[in-house]
């Protein structure tokens, strides 16, 4: 054990680091990093395994601050424990334009953010996302090579956000003993006192979903410590509850919300460096205390290089590293390519849903390495391919995750396994029901990572479940989110195309949008290139055509038949099929006006608002849609209710000309 | 208490109305129908206080079926009692296009509906709200005019659901005892049993958050009587754990899940008449079983007429009417316009979140019914004024609702309390944590209520918070919903009148979003008219303008300088304020094409990503905005790292003309 004196002192580093770094930004929130120092100095002296200079060392313990405000503790112990790309100018300059102390924890500024934070609840979701990667990677290469802890540092408001009761729900039943998530229980929300607005009991509550639960003082370095040697043994995920003062060490604030969000002020800053004795100037942190926290950041030197002695001598060693690195085997798009050539010559009617799942019997059979999954919808999301056996409390050999109904959970958690590494995580929910995770959707379009949601039952087409089941406008607000990949492919082999993108796209998050109901093929000719590649391309007819439709998804058959009839009326058109609007955007200039062309004409097909559509055919155009909710029906009586049919692209067409 | 035989054949009629729906629709959820039968005759024929010819009393209990899917129960039920607008042929035509019995249940199809539901988690959610609601206005009112029980059925997939735990949590803390949930505890989901995705103990859980909570065979009717009884007279909500079979009485499919959401098929069908000793055709309900049932749908009528005289008899009789009709009272829009007048004179710089604040004061100090809160962010959101004391567990006198850091369960209670009458519910948060609540947002949309969203913190303006705070595509995500009001007003005066239009609108949800930053007034001129609800109008220039800039919220501003800068210059600039994309194309289209208007120069400003604006300007215009997520930096430093400023729309015009 550190000396007691040691101890604080090193603590206070953090404070001192925390509350001068808000001082100077004049923003910020002092109040996490001064309440949780004891515990994080604890965790970070004696038992967290990393390596600042090994950062991406795949063994490592995870640590996420999932009350991501509380940034400047993390941003503290990278400095202070040695992570070469944390400098004391990017302390100085927290919340700058420019630095990597953004004002909370985003993954890719700097080394050891093991995920982006701020959004109350995430990280201790991806937390338990991170723990399922570690446990089934340990069962797949051994605990030599895959043996980790995942620790948490929550807040009153990441337990309050539902999506902790999904997280936690599934960490206990999953039995997911490696993770321990400190809750800094300082009893202080931005309103004022938790007493405000809730009164759950959250041990109990913990209990009740099968965790280990430890109730410390959080400022009691020996207490804190033999909790977390408690928690190592559990068989169970653990909570250790830390009664804290949030802002510690602020004589005249500490313990109320005045320190929870706003600079404390030189008054107070400078009451507190006489509370806690702390005589070293803003930012620097005395020669002694640095060296011993530079010295706490190398103590897992040697257990990496006995890791590495293990790894190199292990015959999955090629797998393991291809695993991590996070990059396909040779052959995957020849595989795709074959596939596609079956399709071209069975040419299928079948929903996209089904589509999909014929594309992952490929995906899957090649690649070890995804973790598939559904939010209690397998039967109607395909996700379950052969290859797939469940996932169990006792057995995590298999490759099949029952999320249960938490779409939230479920999103938050696969952004975990995905950045954990090792694995690539898709997972079915209703397209619908991309309301229930956008925060999760969000955050990995955000980070950059490959998070594959396959998402079904995309419009009035599923029929009689009715508006609520009935994705109107969500295709529009998942099309809004910067860095995502929206596809809703048209038949089979736009399916297996765009499953081929989100595959081969390690830095990006997908959607898949797929049909419940059949679809005849409209790529009737095999193409080894990937056509959905470019976001939108002409399927049928020539540049100079008087009439352009443009169409996603089910409704390119749609456009076809109208183009029959058109032709057949001698009236020239040309369809475009737009299997992703974002990867569109994205093409050189010269490809987009050749795609969207010059037709006198142009109607856009879309069961689904027209939000997004002008882009494509201007406010002049004609746009055949949903302009309302849907209806409860079966489906093909949908279509002709809500006017989106063959015979309304003709009609419109004619009256346009 | 009914005999045995009696209660089991009244349960009946509701299994096969059910069976028998589900059968000719071939589409549809029996299982809970049947397994929820005997809990729902016991509480319907007598328990619920309601009268299917006075659907609409205000002190009625409210029933919510949270697990929507099992919606031939609710209909079975509304037939059964005898409500007017329930009739054979509507069930018989379940899940048909143009009948009252959609998929799921949706508010405003049919009296006795008293919200939609379907997406799990929102009904016990929603019903928190109506628990609120009564609490609050009884409390107001006196118990003499309103004092009832909110009953909810909810099911497995809706405890899952993390709103539940948002809500249950927000529901215990205020001791709503007049809340009595019933869990349909039988242990299947889509996928299988409950027990592939979770082992929660949910009656512990419900303790954990202070509930009463009563553990019964939900097929014994004594039980479930003698449970409902202890839990009115418990002072806390009330979860009735009640252990059922679903599919109840289908002898071989029962508590499968081949029950849960498929046809039972006509073999089991008759297997299960034989089962049940029910020999009546399809749709038939015996006559003295159907009497029964119409009977207890009277058990109230001298409950209401005694409630009847006590109302007329009141001194609030006047204003518990206007309440619950949803109406204003005279001389609100006068209040608005005298405040305007002031705004005119004074042309305050102001953030629009503390101009909302301004514009609350008047409000809230006209209105009695108004219902503020935030999900803890209070201070941010500027949400409570001078009016509204916080309401506690203990004491509902105030008017002010601390919802914890639960958006999600906020936005489905703030659903709760319009639905349930008498209150106009407000609730504040950050715009980007609209993402947490986009279920809610959407069924107050599609149900057609008042409900009002302060959103604050709009954009990269809100500065160091960084990314992931700083909304840029939530208002194209908020704007692709039908029938939502999403408001960006420019200055103090368009916030009062956005705010106008939200109070205003009975039929319709809204949201304002708000900025952190000041504003300069734009609006300098006093208009009694409220422009902001035709949501586009021209604020400066005229028709035949070289350059329309368009822009909303804090870009006006930028419009404004940029035109300034450009006239200048003998560039002939027109700028158009768009506080609501909705309502702008609800207008008639000549009035659209007036305000597109026809100059050669489009551009769109707004301090987010571009879908949506092409109905402004066409993919010719130009477009000054976000095309990626934010950065964290003081806000004047983003707006000119990201573009968007006065320059780069005078530069664009330039580039342009």
């Amino acid at each position: 054990m550190t000396s007691p004196e040691q101890h604080d002192r090193m603590a206070n580093a953090i404070r001192f680091l925390s509350m001068d770094a808000v001082e100077k930004a004049n923003s910020g929130h002092p109040g996490l990093p001064m309440g949780m120092a004891d515990v994080a100095t604890v965790l970070f002296t004696k038992y967290l395994n990393f390596d600042p200079k090994q950062p991406h060392w795949p063994n490592r313990d995870r640590f996420v601050l999932s009350a991501g405000h509380g940034s400047m503790l993390l941003y503290s112990l990278l400095y202070l424990t040695g992570y070469p790309d944390m400098s004391i100018e990017d302390i100085k300059n927290f919340r700058q334009l420019g630095y990597k102390t953004a004002g909370h924890p985003e993954y890719g500024h700097a080394t050891g953010i093991e995920t982006t934070t701020g959004p109350l609840g995430q990280g201790i979701a991806n937390s338990v996302g991170m723990a399922i990667a570690e446990r089934k990677l340990r069962e797949e290469f051994g605990p030599d090579l895959l043996d980790h802890y995942t620790y948490v540092i929550a807040g009153d408001g990441c337990l309050m956000e539902g999506v902790s009761q999904e997280a936690i729900a599934l960490a206990g039943h999953l039995k997911l003993n490696k993770l321990i998530v400190f809750w800094d229980n300082n009893s202080i929300t931005i309103d004022g006192a938790v007493s405000l607005s809730d009164s759950t009991d959250q041990v109990a509550r913990f209990k009740a979903v099968h965790w280990n639960t430890i109730e410390v003082d959080g400022h009691d370095q020996a207490a804190v410590a033999a909790a977390i040697e408690a928690a190592q043994k559990s068989d169970r995920p653990t909570l250790i509850a830390c009664k804290t003062i949030i802002g510690f060490g602020a004589p005249n604030k500490q313990g109320t919300h005045k320190v929870h969000g706003n600079p404390l002020g030189a008054d107070e800053i400078a009451a507190t460096r006489e509370a806690l004795n702390w005589d070293a100037e803003a930012f620097t942190v005395p020669a002694d205390i640095l060296e011993a926290w530079r010295k706490a950041g190398t103590r897992s030197a040697e257990t990496i290089t006995a890791w590495e002695g293990r790894l190199a001598a292990s015959d999955k060693k090629a797998e393991f590293t291809r695993r991590f690195a996070g990059e396909l085997p040779p052959g995957f798009d020849a595989a795709i390519s074959e596939y596609k050539k079956k399709l071209a010559e069975t040419k299928p009617t079948v929903a996209t849903r089904k589509a999909s799942e014929d594309a992952l019997e490929v995906i899957n059979g090649f690649l070890p390495e995804t973790l598939g999954g559904s939010a209690d919808l397998t039967p109607s999301n395909n996700t379950k391919t052969s290859q797939m056996r469940s996932i169990t409390p006792t057995d995590f050999s298999g490759r099949y995750m029952h999320y249960g109904i938490r779409e939230h959970g479920m999103a938050a958690a696969m952004n975990g396994i995905s950045l954990h590494g090792g694995l690539i995580p898709y997972g079915g929910g209703f397209l619908i029901f991309s309301d229930y995770c956008r925060p999760p959707i969000r955050l990995a379009s955000l980070m950059g990572i490959r998070v594959i949601h396959v998402l079904t039952h995309d419009s009035i087409g599923l029929g009689e479940d009715g508006p609520t089941h009935q994705p109107v406008e969500q295709l529009a607000a998942l099309r809004a989110v910067p860095n995502l990949m929206v596809f809703r492919p048209a038949d089979a082999t736009e399916t297996a195309e765009c499953w081929q993108i989100a595959i081969t796209t390690p830095n990006r998050p997908s959607g898949l949008a797929l049909t419940r109901q059949n679809l005849s093929t409209v790529r009737t000719e095999y193409s080894e290139k990937n056509l959905s590649a470019k976001g939108a391309y002409t399927l049928a007819g020539s540049d100079d055509a008087k009439v352009t439709i443009f169409a996603s998804g089910s409704e390119v058959e749609i456009a076809i038949a109208a183009r029959t009839t058109l032709e057949g009326k001698g009236i020239s058109t040309r369809v475009v099929s737009v299997p992703c609007t974002e990867l569109f955007f994205e093409q050189p200039e010269a490809y987009r006006n050749a795609v969207l062309g010059k037709s006198p004409v142009k109607i856009a097909v879309e069961a689904a608002v027209r939000e997004g559509w002008d882009a494509f055919i201007g406010p002049e155009g004609t746009f055949i849609g949903m302009k309302s909710f849907g209806a409860s029906g079966p489906y093909k009586e949908l279509y002709k209710h809500f006017g989106i049919t063959a015979e309304a692209v003709v009609a419109a067409a004619e009256a346009k000309l």
